[in-house]
């Protein structure tokens, strides 16, 4: 507990930001350069899920394919904090803030897991704690 | 506020969670009919963060598309009930539960939606409360 888990790095692409909304988030200020100056955004930015799913990715590579994961339960508090704009880079840290044995099912543990996610300036853009199961070691197992 | 909206829905192929999986979620559960069989989820199944994507761009879809929506701010309580498995069709309702003016930006509004996303069978498989950004219509927008 309070382990921190340093991510690596991603440079969000015009062409992945265009992708990933053509499919999922459609709106003319992830789609499209003039639409988007003119809008909130003030420039070419990634769908906030893209964002998130950016992140679980770099979680997956640094930590959760190293453990016995089992797939997510659920997430609290996911802030959009600031844009990813076109060229920005991502990265950050994820804490793990819990992990306690399931009482109903004890071959299996909880790990809550505090996201913090920064661009290159070190500016926050997202924070989100998410719960994911993962295969406990019992004394069995580990033999 | 209490409105709800119907959402269209969208069946989940076998190719649609391999393509996300192997981009954002690369677990053999996600990615491999054997593996998928022997985990926990009993069979390949989406990603849950693909669940959460699905069911955003239902929602651009259905309401989000003809309101002056500026972007989401965040999400609260995301819970996975249900895998999503391969040929399972999802859709569900979006109840608008909160909608209030922006106190420091007054033409801005709130919007606090919460997700009911079901599969074919009526089998809760996600919900999550969503808070996202509108423009207000004022008086002399609206003249």
């Amino acid at each position: 507990m309070g382990e921190v888990i340093a991510l690596d790095r991603t440079t969000v692409s015009k062409e992945m930001i265009i992708t990933f909304a053509r499919e999922f988030d459609p709106f003319p200020f992830h789609l499209d350069e003039a639409a988007a100056k003119a809008s909130l955004l003030g420039g070419l930015a990634s769908s906030g899920w893209q964002t998130g799913a950016l992140s679980l990715r770099m979680l997956v590579d640094a930590f959760l394919s190293k453990v016995a994961s089992a797939g997510g339960l659920g997430f609290k508090d996911l802030k959009w904090k600031a844009p990813v704009m076109v060229g920005d880079t991502i990265g950050g840290t994820v804490t793990i803030a819990e992990l306690r044995r399931s009482s109903g099912h004890p071959q299996w543990g909880i790990v809550t897991l505090d996201f913090d996610i920064r661009n290159q300036k070190d500016r926050p853009v997202m924070t989100m704690r998410l719960a994911n199961l993962v295969e406990c070691r019992t004394v069995e197992a580990s033999a």
